[in-house]
């Protein structure tokens, strides 16, 4: 029953949350930030034993590292919370406000969701970012972190529901489940009415059951498998740049590219100059038939390889006849993240804009762009893959909702 | 499989959708009108098999009148249509552009959402008005409607999608699912992947199946337990007008008022003129002890009439202390629809438009104008009481949702 506990007291803390001034929520974060790095010893102790744990029962060495926490990435969770704090605060904000003839004003009022679900896997700084930008944007929030992280989101979610609770937030505003069993997330996604919106990250298998077993409205965040096509016109170095830094800048993230598709009329000159640089930073190549023919040393993809995100120096690569052909297989098998197309054609550049059904749509950038920092959002609880709601980063506005504020002088309905 | 089928072809249609010209979809509209009133005696012929069905079922009065058409119903369908036609397409619409330091323009562009699902009862006139306002938005549409109106909404729905494919829609933009089946709905919740979104309309019961059952998004459009607070400055005559016509202008809307609460110290100089006025129109006063004490003939109201939504000229009335005891009343009762204070108190006013977590939410004004068409958004699909994507009156931009396209010069990730 704990969550049901939990969700009772983020509800009534939410209406409390919902009226909060500004200053108070950011001298809450500061605070935070400043407890996190007091208690850094104290959140250093369970870390240890969640990665002793890990160890014990030999989990990927990948995620092992996720997990661990140091001196260096306690102070980056507390830089966060400055950062946050930084950050203008939307709540309140009327964006639009227009007069209808019979004299109503009506207003379009930036306010919180009210309580968010974060539900994520092994990476315990995920528990600060999250509680920031809920709190920040004057929502409550519900934590379930891994079991793999438990002991370590514990301490770090005490220290940081107390130093928000000393600097006058609501208690209720921060809390984590700390049951681990599967039985209470599955009851976490059936609270309508207290939970107003799940937010699930990490893997696919995580994010696919939130989605089949969630009553409560979720924001799917997401896989990426993000393309770029080289159109003919293209300026060849621009592409090769663009390709590189979308693969190569950090490859185990949502927007690097996955496939790169090539206009034939070009391919015959410019792969072989992408597959040279691309393989001087340790890319693997799997390419079409055509792809294949013209650089012979690159391995064959298979129907398979345009589906996979690899998250890895991997890059599948097509020979596509024309833009009609990019689009067609963009639709086919997108994500809906983040495609780039590069050339130097107008009518082509706003048809691929206009075409694309992603969330981040460029023309002559790197994919690697869609991030809520680099949009100049500040920080980000995710990127949305589908469409309702948010979609791309998600930064504070998109923690919100609004409500309409109509200002009357005795207006009745004729 | 009758689904599968139509929403893997409204998939498809919607791609093609999603680019299309404002004039070939506003022709369509015009020309989908046209063929409704060509067609009136194939639609009337249909409709009168479900009445007569209706009434060997013995389905009650009201529901029955729901379901006939006559001439002038047809004629109001294909009114509403030409409406949704004159209305400003909001697709292709970039609300913001921002340029980031390396140059990157980056823009907020208004696209269709893709497959829209309306899961709705037995008015046949909501196969027309769901049509209509989708295919604007650039939505294909599949219509659910209810097994008592299925030989009008068979007739309705092959009328608009001919004249819609006629006029260069896509096929397959607008369907209507012919099985009533239980099961077909059941299987049309579970199409994500297909379907971008569902918007049950409905009774209670309606909703409350799709919200549980649904793994595509929803948006939950619903009942309205709205509230009118009488505060201690109120004008006696406005706040009179107001709640006589939040009551009783028409009843059986979700934006009609259900309870009144008054304050304290105005109550026994307000109530009688309130009851009195209210009386002579009809309305049966259900009211809490000291409304009683004020005004004997009251009936007394139990816990239940607090929560309820009678869509009747039923009104429910409470004393209450001050404007707290309003609020906390409004937080545990309310629906989240609409609510209005009558005030002549600046800080009062403010106080409850920043305080009450309604859709709307009202100074001085009927809690009747909660409508797509009096907010002036044109025709409306519904008026959400949830808080995820649209909220409240939901129109063209509200079937609508957003990609960022990013213009760029070469740019690469640091």
């Amino acid at each position: 029953m704990e969550v049901e506990v939990k969700a009772k007291k983020a509800k009534e803390a939410s209406r409390k949350m919902a009226v909060l001034d500004t200053e108070t929520k950011n001298r809450a974060l500061i605070n935070m930030a400043e407890a996190l790095l007091e208690n850094a010893d104290k959140i250093l102790k369970a870390n240890e034993k969640d990665v002793l744990e890990a160890e014990r029962r030999n989990l990927k060495a990948s995620l092992v590292d996720r997990l661990k926490l140091d001196e260096k990435r306690i102070k980056a969770m507390a830089e966060g919370l400055k950062e946050v704090a930084s950050l203008k605060d939307p709540v309140g904000d009327i964006e639009e406000m227009w007069i209808r003839p019979n004299g109503l004003q009506i207003g379009k009022m930036r306010v919180p969701i009210g309580v968010i679900g974060m539900i994520y896997e092994s990476r315990p700084n995920v528990t600060a970012d999250a509680a920031g930008l809920c709190l920040k944007a004057g929502n409550a929030v519900i934590l379930r972190g891994g079991s793999d992280a438990i002991n370590s989101n514990i301490a770090i979610a005490s220290i940081l529901a107390e130093a928000a609770y000393k600097s006058g937030i609501p208690e209720g505003a921060i809390q984590l489940i700390e049951n681990t069993d599967r039985e209470e997330v599955n009851r976490m996604m059936k609270l309508n009415g207290l939970i107003d919106l799940i937010i699930p990250r990490g893997g696919t298998s995580l994010i696919k059951n939130v989605i089949e077993n969630s009553t409560v409205p979720v924001i799917e965040t997401g896989v990426g498998n993000c393309h770029i096509f080289v159109d003919e016109s293209a300026n060849f170095e621009m592409a090769k740049d663009i390709i590189v830094n979308a693969k190569v800048q950090r490859p185990g993230v949502c927007n690097a590219v996955e496939t790169v598709l090539v206009h034939k009329g070009i391919a015959e000159r410019f792969l072989p100059v992408m597959v040279k640089e691309l393989s001087s930073h340790g890319v693997e190549i799997r390419g079409c038939e055509l792809t294949k023919r013209i650089c012979p040393d690159v391995k064959e993809a298979t129907e398979e390889d345009w589906a996979t995100e690899y998250l890895d120096l991997i890059l599948a690569v097509k020979v596509v006849e024309n833009i009609d052909e990019a689009l067609e297989h963009i639709s086919k098998y997108s994500t809906g993240h983040s495609e780039s197309i590069v050339t130097e054609n107008y009518t082509n550049a706003m048809r691929f804009l206009k075409s694309v059904d992603s969330a981040a749509v460029y023309v002559n950038a790197s994919t690697r762009f869609t991030d809520g920092g680099e949009f100049g959002f500040g920080a980000e609880i995710g990127i949305s893959t589908q469409k309702m709601h948010a979609r791309g980063p998600m930064g504070l506005k998109e923690l919100t909702t609004y409500k309409y504020v109509i200002l009357g002088s005795g207006q009745i309905r004729k």
